[in-house]
């Protein structure tokens, strides 16, 4: 409802599986009146290498980007990024989990768009993140099957997996965040499963305004 | 002792403190008669991004690789990797913490070098990964202080961010795990503990030989 929402997506083929859960979310949330900005990494061939090319000068990256971006000597493709954060009320990733964790390139998007003085900065992290007021919400498939990410399993409990995404990136800036919405094993099930799959992330979505942010404490992932 | 080491570093500055921990690791291991590889990702501009690049056809990426790798397909800077890997006996990962993680150029190492058919298979993996008979050591450096990251601190034990990259990753390719080494917080320390820090990196390299493994259940990361 008047909402904007920064869609992050990094998948390099429309047709698949990660492909139509970013376009349910763009059609469903723009039918809400929602303004919709999607971020395509691999279409954009987003540079996820922290390198001496994001600034002009020497090189302590951490250091440097944090002085550039108070100086506005960020390159363009990262005030771009920024911009869109910065409109955004409501951020979603999408991805297919690699190796536990995001792929590589939207990896490089935390690393390099969120930098010190626009994201965080000194005693303003987590609660007192600089990004406060907004929402994040870390939409993935997985290769594994869902009993695979049980605590009794041998891939653990998939909220292990989440703290550092979670926790650490996004709470740490001070953003909330939402429930993630997990495909489990979408390439191994029925061409059926997939579809109810799809159908749930549309009605995730229609009801998502509603949605509190989880507790974003050890307890929610450990427990 | 005739040991091959692979060691895969992710820092954009040799005078950094990452830069002197590899330093150390080359010399220290050199003398005493191992052989040591370094792959420097950033000196090698490799690429974090998994793209169709890395093989000639039609796209899921996973799938993909796979069959290329048993084709022998793959792109000539996986092949490479792939070969220092299959070559060592241990791998060391060097690089500062970036957001509760290591930097996406390494991620894009993890993501593109071990493939399936390469470093696991279907139900090869973990301990019976594909990769089997190799040790690994993930050293990093970090932000915050070690008070930071302990169970009562709002960071969170250390060893919640070692899941994902040490059971995820390396146990799931059935590569043992030895002990993280981990300084804390260079950047804020006096110049004495620095020094003091690289002395530490030296010693324990000097023993390492004799270190047992960490029991890579999921007790040693959250009991």
């Amino acid at each position: 409802p008047g909402k904007k929402i920064l869609i992050v997506y990094a998948h390099q083929e429309p047709k698949s599986f990660n492909g139509s859960l970013l376009k349910i979310a763009v059609e469903e949330l723009t039918k809400q009146g929602c303004s919709v900005t999607v971020s395509d990494l691999y279409a954009m061939q987003f540079e996820p290498r922290a390198t001496r090319n994001d600034i002009v000068e020497a090189f302590n990256y951490g250091v440097e980007t944090w002085e550039a971006y108070k100086r506005g000597g960020l390159s363009k493709d990262l005030v771009e990024e920024q911009k869109k954060v910065q409109e955004a009320d409501l951020l979603i990733f999408q991805f297919p989990l690699f190796w536990f964790n995001m792929p590589a390139i939207l990896k490089g998007w935390m690393d390099r768009v969120l930098v010190q003085g626009f994201a965080y900065d000194l005693s303003k992290a987590y609660d007192g993140g600089l990004l406060q007021g907004k929402l994040s919400l870390f939409s993935f498939t997985t290769g594994g099957s869902q009993e695979m990410y049980s605590k009794e399993a041998i891939s653990g409990d998939i909220r292990y997996i989440l703290w550092p995404m979670q926790h650490g990136i996004m709470h740490f800036c001070g953003v909330k965040v939402l429930e993630p919405h997990i495909c489990y094993a979408p390439e191994s099930v029925s061409e059926e499963k997939r579809k109810e799959m799809l159908t749930a992330w549309t009605q995730r979505l229609r009801t998502l305004w509603k949605e509190k942010p989880i507790d974003c404490s050890p307890e929610w992932y450990f427990k």
